[in-house]
């Protein structure tokens, strides 16, 4: 696990700015090699993607073997560390979680996160179980020696209770129960306003992450607001599958290919992207 | 195997325009499922992209056994015919070629691909040797039932020797005997000019297919030319993984999301490309 180990600690250095982490989120091996090579220092996974490319639903409806083989497939291509996106662990209890973590560590994952959503009700799982579950991670990390970056996220905004100031105080507490319960990285899912982020970020001394979406204030801004992490979630899927719904469009109505080939990448360009990446060329950048 | 050949005879007849099909390749289920929901009559694959999106270079390092879980995987989301990319066949002889081609018609494929290049070598096979594949794949087709649409590649215009003239012409010649050895299509690899293609049409009685490149005419007209068949090959992937490219490049530089929002699909637009149609929307369409 030395090479685990290493890439463990170099994840976790990278939420010690600023500048923020700036963390593209992959679904597949050639969307995790095209982010290394654009020079992003590490690669997350995003569930819904990643899940939708292997024909499920998001939530925990891919059978474990399948998400663990889909991490593996990642990981052993990246030579920078990968955080995956364990939806809300894999597991009933906490130990079944931390179950998970640790399979996902053995396939090559540096970091995790989790969610306090249960995935089949899709409403917030109690507090208690939740802090249950973030220590059972962090005690399996620390039992496979693997400084594990474990992200801790919160759908109270999204399914809390009440009107927005008092989703946001939800978001907080429970925030503040992930962190002392060993989260390293706190993840309030579904803000985007400038305003809401300061709070977050303020009522907390521990690195936060945001994820992109509409409205979210620039790089530079989030940095001024003291944001350590900034994520793609599954934009980067959105896009992709935009963009192909766009040039399906053009080719159906008007029997042109602009949108396919226009920034399009080369044949030599794929084949790079399924491989790992070449030494000479990671020295050349 | 009753659906197999409702599907073949489905993408059987649809060789038979004016308009050509127009034929779109996926790698993975979203990308699939978008083309279905397009509104295109049926979905091929590429195997660049899909083997790329596994971790795989294009050629036939992938295993076998992963090529026909891909297959699957996509066929049993797809209520539309699907054609399969089977690089040169995957066997030394022509009986391991139509072992391949059964396991995918298995898999879910109502349609083939074909080429004739040896995938280590990068060279072209003897034409003996791709007719006699092209010969046991049809008799593998007869022996299960299924009307199998047969599309036979040849590189001879890539990989030939002597100048345009001459590669043109042994294109021609190959694809003949690949037409006269059963196969229902034929994919002159490597053409953009309308000249060229119109040679090709005029030359050879039977459906012709090109593929989208710079410089390829328009559909309106490659109908005028005669063509039956027109197929993204791997664009789809290479434009989408273009724009991902320029995503990064705008976050990294300047902080800012745009590439990654605009035109982005939903959530609820991804998880409906993880599964397949609902016969509602399908209803509605």
């Amino acid at each position: 696990m030395s090479d685990a180990v290493e890439k463990a600690e170099r994840f976790r250095a990278l939420h010690r700015g600023p500048p923020p982490l700036v963390l593209p989120n992959a679904w597949d091996v050639p969307s995790a090699r095209l982010f290394e090579d654009a020079g992003f220092p590490a690669v997350a996974t995003t569930s819904a993607a990643l899940m939708a490319s292997l024909g499920y639903p998001d939530g925990e409806r891919m059978p474990r073997r399948e998400l663990l083989s889909a991490i593996r497939r990642i990981a052993t291509r990246l030579a920078i560390p990968l955080s995956v996106d364990l939806v809300a662990g894999y597991g009933r209890g906490p130990r079944a979680v931390a179950k998970t973590v640790e399979q996902a560590v053995r396939a090559g994952a540096v970091g995790v996160n989790v969610e306090d959503v249960e995935p089949a009700r899709r409403t917030l799982a109690p507090v208690r179980a939740q802090v249950a579950k973030v220590k059972a991670i962090r005690a399996a990390a620390e039992a496979i020696g693997v400084p594990l970056v474990l992200n801790a996220r919160t759908d109270a905004f999204r399914f809390g209770e009440g009107d927005d100031a008092a989703r946001l105080r939800e978001t907080i507490d429970r925030l503040a129960a992930y962190r002392d319960a060993g989260a390293d990285c706190v993840y309030p899912m579904g803000l985007a306003d400038g305003e809401s982020i300061g709070a977050v970020v303020r009522a907390l001394d521990c690195p936060v992450n945001v994820m992109v979406r509409a409205g979210l204030p620039s790089v530079p801004e989030l940095e001024r607001l003291g944001v350590k992490r900034v994520s793609f979630g599954p934009y980067g899927a959105y896009a992709a599958l935009g963009l192909l719904k766009l040039a399906s469009a053009e080719v159906r109505e008007r029997g042109t290919y602009t949108r396919l080939l226009e920034g399009a990448i080369t044949h030599d360009e794929l084949n790079a992207l399924a491989v790992p990446r070449r030494r000479s060329s990671r020295e050349g950048s």
